[in-house]
């Protein structure tokens, strides 16, 4: 039984008060986390309905590991747990937002830092384009 | 030909300092923009390799709109045209976080909103989950 109602039209899905999250072709949302206090961006990855269900139950965040192909409760052995302080929704239901308060050590990234974007692309000047590390 | 080097192993990956993007089967790459002075979260997006070339070589953020199935230049014809200000890459360089800075009337949603996360999940207590609209 699915979790979550169908999405609707346009004008239901833009302006509608329901929520009726749009899954990809393998039943995939694209999640964004951010943090509690300061909203920087933590890392991408993504529910499907049973992850993104459990999240919504327990408040706290259940991914869908594409490379393990199984769900994935956040912080289960690193205690880098994710608690869901709040979650939005865009334009087109097809992508969120979740503001967390990380456990642990407060860290997000399994390379151990803060954040998976510790890299800045720097612009290509006709050759290829390099990485800068921040931390 | 292409336009990136074809991603390494995982320490280059992770670690490296070429910037090597990696697109999914569809050839895209998801993006995450986020306003250059508060880091908000404004809109979700892909790229493919075309509109991230692009995007570095311009400063403007050019994005591959699915809907249509074809190169977007935003803010074209809103003026809600995106300035990057930085790109950055996550751990295993599949997702891209831009901070821009908006032209036009600072606005980046085609609903008129400010951000397109202008709705709050509220949790479903038993029942399908709601949304509550904050602007």
């Amino acid at each position: 039984m699915p979790h979550f109602p169908s999405p609707g039209d346009k004008a239901s899905l833009e302006e509608g008060l329901l929520f009726t999250p749009k899954f990809d072709r393998d039943g995939l949302i694209t999640v964004v986390a951010i943090g509690a206090e300061k909203g920087e961006v933590l890392m991408v990855a993504h529910m499907n309905e049973e992850s993104l269900a459990r999240t919504l139950e327990t408040g706290e965040a259940w991914y869908w590991s594409r490379s393990r192909q199984s769900l994935w409760r956040k912080g289960e052995t690193s205690g880098q747990l994710q608690h869901v302080v709040e979650m939005r929704t865009d334009c087109d239901q097809d992508a969120l937002v979740i503001r967390v308060e990380v456990g642990g050590d407060g860290g997000c990234c399994h390379t151990g830092r803060h954040s998976c974007f510790y890299r800045v692309v720097k612009g290509d000047n006709g050759g290829p384009a390099r990485l800068e590390k921040t931390h």
